[in-house]
């Protein structure tokens, strides 16, 4: 599927600054997949018959989903831009899918949906490092 | 980009009963989609000079983005399946893409970030729709 | 503590149209309160020694708190009023909010988590049903 | 209104480690008030004739309740406690409140929905930064 996200900065009205598109494109599209998969892969540990031994990765799944989807609302906005802001979310959200990926990467070999999302962690994680970076 | 909505849904460990999986994928992922798109364009009709024209479009862009973050979120569950509460927030979703459409299609040939926005919100509405008539 | 709903309520500057206050406000904290204290409560049935046969409550636990959060602040914006999403996503509410604490009460004498829960479940359900007689 | 935060926690069925109760109440009970507020407010500002004025301050209000509402579920959850996202997500919330509370003050008497945004935004940062340095 086409997310968007780049059609949408495309016709933002107004000047964008001296943000790094492909970075901040790259960053929504990897936060909005995060997300979504940090509350499937919580729902699937949920079905596991070993749920028991997966309760910390439902719980970081459920907060990475949360700080994920508060982090591409951020991102998609730009009027007003305050780097402080967008600096503290982009950290907050990569200390999550640091926390959020190691703990599924444990439990990779098990089950694929940890596997599946302890790539998607990696990536959001990435994502938002180099957005971070690049804010200078 | 892959969003990860088919690759999650392949991995869930138990019975998803009698869902039409190519219709549950495609709203999810329309519904992420569809709360990206809006959310950047409440933010792109504020920085329009022409904003005081356009604060309804702003209000229902963010209840359309609200709504689909929570869709999105209902339907990447699985466990426990509730049908009365998947089909009333697909309803509530499909009501207000369609507001948040009609809304931004108005303006659709000022803004260009409303014709992408009223896409988004129709395809969503679609999807939506056709995941409840797949209900039953 | 005092939420502030009515504070801001009373600062709106424009027209609130026929609207019942005293129910619009009563809903909006009933929303607010009713998605903390289901996200507390799937968090502590994730504690529990007894995981395995919590896991319908959790999972509507955390579709409770999606949808009160989303209902939340579509009722907390008054710009641009459409009955159409208004109604619909007060039901949807209304219906997860049913949901959860019916399957809260099934646990309400073993967790006290869920007894807390299913009543507030239940306020929250009351006021929405409230507010969607007092729409007309 | 009685929010359920300190219900909730107080029938948690774990051990809640050395966390300070009193400050983690507060600071999830000034989240969820703070985003309503903001959601609010950004709504308010959107209904004010000098709407074109208020840009920043409504994308500011919608960044704090986004924020604001992520952290109060994060908070919510004690099973597999990660000090690290719990110190990210504050830090995250205490820098938009500030942002948000010194954009709303700057309209503080001209509109009184800023007024009283402003001191939500304040009590939470505050909030915040006390729970952040009770985590040692």
């Amino acid at each position: 599927m086409t997310t968007g996200v780049k059609d949408m900065l495309d016709t933002y009205p107004a000047d964008l600054g001296g943000v790094d598109r492909d970075k901040l494109i790259r960053c929504v599209e990897q936060c909005i997949a995060c997300a979504q998969v940090c509350t499937a892969c919580s729902d699937a540990c949920l079905s596991e018959e070993t749920v028991g031994e997966l309760t910390k990765c439902i719980r970081t799944n459920a907060d990475c989903a949360d700080v994920c989807t508060a982090t591409a609302a951020v991102l998609s906005r730009h009027t007003g831009y305050d780097a402080h802001v967008t600096r503290a979310i982009l950290q907050a959200c990569a200390t999550v899918c640091k926390s959020c990926g190691d703990e599924c990467e444990r439990h990779a070999d098990m089950h694929d949906h940890c596997r599946v999302c302890a790539e998607a962690c990696r990536r959001c994680e990435k994502a938002c490092n180099e957005l971070i970076a690049s804010l200078g």
